[in-house]
């Protein structure tokens, strides 16, 4: 239905049904003027020729023209006919400073924190010793997994109709069930799981629900980083509480504040510091959480992985009472774009969780969840995570046993035998990030302990992360951490 | 490192480094109990056996069982040994009640507000007349998707490494890009594009970091329950604004609110009555939004398909002055469950957007993502738009004829000639409700146009899905909704 005025091929959009004539031809001519197809200066018909090439009463032309002309849009002189204004002004707005930012722009930046963690936080390119952010991606099975993508790719038929209700791929919900029942003595069965993409997104969406602005809500101290900012965007209360050698002091927390919404744990292997939360501990956490009706964010980020004995079991295990809330995910155990992961929630919490869910993105299938359940289902992921521990054990004891040949008294190794990473402790007087600036300006990456502490004093000490680099790197990193650190 | 004490054949783990030996075994027999792995009555080996087994002194044992009895795991009777304890009642709190939730979950069920639009909400199961949630899944081009997606699979190992800024795959950036460019008139480039699931997380994310509680933001009204849902959640005020022929009433709206932070408009193809927003208006809005620096979020999600006449383009195009934000998802243009969208956002603020994103998840990398920029690449998508669009209009054109033939003085279907469904208004005296409940009575699956209200009065109107449904469908599905409407 579109019309074409040969004198200066423009193309006006077909009339909207009930649109009237003027108002049709008003507007296509004003958009040609605002869009730049009819361009300053240009010529437009006379209006008689105009009238006849559209099919409309002259009368009705010379009424566009008079209004464009009121307007400012075209001009009209003796002898030159109807033309586009020159220099013109359009009615929209314009800014006269590119600098000149609309105010929703600057109250945004100026809400907006940068998470101090991050701040001066060197990433080098590169795999290099001690980047902690990625498993041994060389490692992983690649053509098992593209294979298992190409079939369900061929398979897409199927995929195209599936249904999610928010909580995502209901086959992969059922090995998520049976992987965290088996390897870590969670209780649930699959309709308590919900796929997310990740910890950060697990922590985003349940604080977002259990919190209210001002709630105060326990958080390890020194601590998971990512809990601190979900805490904050949820409008909690931080409330810091030390970590000793069994993990977050209960006792601590209840002198601090024991009316506390909740608290955010990494029971299996404690972020950074690397320990183990004892029993003890964790029956006063969980007799602590029935008393106060609180509940307790388990972040089991990477606790698989313990290399000197069998991996302790979730807390979600020990609780009789729906106070565990038990997160999880793959991309530090598979690879780190993979970007999916998990959330155990008490059956009393599910419908209420997947209907808050919706609400900030409606549904969550991806066809990398299909491909991971059928690697989860067809063995391959227990295989290579056996695989991954023997060799990330191997990668440990290298890094202990270089650590005394390269470091001795400038940093000790701690003997936590579990996860992707390791805390290690100054003794040469620096503080973590005296001792991570000497390490950066070397090309090594580690990451200063007191990034992560909250009311704590700087614990002195780096994070080293040991399961993407071989014995090679991880002895050259060493050597050079040392001449950093002063040996 | 495991010991089996054969008797009862139980797993001890080891003993953690630096672990007292009364510690470990205290907790290993504790968690054992508590595990159920030690039953109840089942008898320990004396305490000289067990010491021989472990090579423990005999010392360390006898303590251990004294604190295991003072604490009331185990009993020891004469003539009947070490036992754990009948009827143990755990130390782990164990609810009385199942019905007795921790408060915290109390607490999210009640702030937990289901948002009123989906009260009975009644979706029939398979594709009946006129669900309108879905595209025609059925003309989707599976096996050329499928074909790509195998293909992706197979070259899995360069994804495996795949980097992800916040923004996501860079690719496919760069495709959306020039896609809202050459059909929406956007003016962009790849770096302002970030890739979220859909519009539903777009306003989510856009919302929660450009409205502080209490910020007044205008809506339109009737208008997208979804806008409200996230207006909601980040704490805005909603001003509602009346929706006339032209679009949102600009000035009803400043008359409401001149200092609104912002608005939340689908210009392109308002929801849910359909019409497109007129260039007067839109250059009004954009004067608005320039004088009050607010923002202006344009839900573009389905405008692409228009059939009478060429897509109106984009709000964004006309925008000089960084105040539009453009939002758009392949969710509805392809199928349901992909979960890709996109945000277009001004260039002063990609920073502190993507900041703000990756701490709600990280990274939102997935292989869909690789998919579908080879299906837009290779000219697959633009293809498939061409073929819907035809498609949509034969139905649309159907039921438009077909309603003017059943539906004669009950119910007139708007003359809007775009998108996936239309609006239809009653003109049998019903409310929306009413005649909603009498198509769900017969299995016509439609919704009722007052579910879309704020304080506007009841448009006594029904919405109707064309897009996925047959000609004999839609014919079909016309003489039920007669019957129920009283014809």
């Amino acid at each position: 239905v579109s019309k074409t005025v040969s004198s200066f091929e423009l193309v006006l959009k077909g009339r909207q049904p009930h649109q009237a004539l003027t108002n049709w031809l008003y507007g296509e001519l004003c958009s040609a003027i605002v869009d730049g197809r009819l361009s300053a200066g240009s010529r437009l018909p006379g209006s008689r020729d105009f009238a006849a090439q559209y099919g409309i009463s002259r009368g009705t032309v010379v009424n566009v023209f008079e209004r464009l002309q009121a307007e400012g849009y075209v001009s009209c002189r003796v002898g030159r006919g109807t033309r586009v204004s020159e220099g013109i002004r359009l009615t929209v707005p314009s800014a006269t400073n590119p600098l000149c930012q609309p105010s929703y722009i600057r109250r945004a930046a100026s809400a907006y924190k940068r998470p101090e963690v991050f701040v001066d936080w060197v990433v080098f390119k590169g795999r290099r010793p001690f980047q902690m952010s990625d498993p041994a991606v060389r490692e992983f099975p690649s053509r098992i997994w593209g294979g298992i993508a190409a079939r369900h790719g061929r398979r897409f038929p199927s995929w195209l109709r599936e249904e999610d209700d928010g909580r995502g791929y209901s086959p992969l919900r059922n090995a998520i069930a049976q992987y965290v029942a088996l390897s870590r003595g969670v209780k649930c069965d699959a309709d308590q799981v919900v796929i997310v993409s990740g910890v950060q997104q697990a922590l985003d969406l349940l604080l977002r629900l259990l919190v209210k602005k001002g709630d105060p809500v326990w958080t390890e101290d020194p601590g998971y980083f990512g809990a601190c900012i979900a805490l904050r965007n949820a409008g909690a209360k931080i409330i810091p509480v030390p970590v000793d050698g069994q993990g977050l002091s209960v006792s601590a927390g209840i002198k601090l504040c024991p009316k506390a919404s909740g608290v955010l744990l990494t029971p299996g292997h404690q972020f950074p510091l690397g320990m183990t939360m004892s029993l003890e501990r964790r029956i006063e956490v969980l007799q602590w959480a029935s008393s106060a009706g609180a509940f307790i964010i388990e972040d089991d980020y990477d606790s698989v992985y313990r290399f000197a004995e069998q991996p302790v079991g979730a807390l979600q295990g020990l609780d009789r009472n729906s106070n565990v809330i038990f997160v999880g995910s793959f991309n530090k155990l598979l690879f780190s774009s993979l970007r999916l992961g998990y959330i155990v929630l008490p059956p009393a919490l599910v419908d209420v969780f997947v209907g808050h869910r919706r609400q900030t993105d409606f549904h969550t299938l991806s066809l990398d969840q299909a491909v991971l359940c059928d690697f989860i289902v067809e063995g391959h992921f227990g295989r290579h995570l056996r695989r991954m521990r023997d060799l990330y054990a191997s990668r440990l004891a290298v890094m202990i046993d270089a650590g005394h040949h390269y470091l001795k008294g400038l940093l000790q190794i701690s003997g936590v035998q579990a996860g992707l990473y390791t805390a290690a402790f100054l003794q040469n007087g620096m503080t973590s990030r005296e001792a991570e600036a000497a390490a950066t300006a070397r090309g090594i990456e580690t990451r200063a302990l007191d990034r992560f502490t909250l009311r704590r004093k700087d614990p002195k000490g780096l994070l080293l992360g040991f399961a993407a680099h071989d014995e090679k790197a991880i002895r050259q990193g060493l050597g050079g951490l040392a001449a950093a650190l002063g040996g």
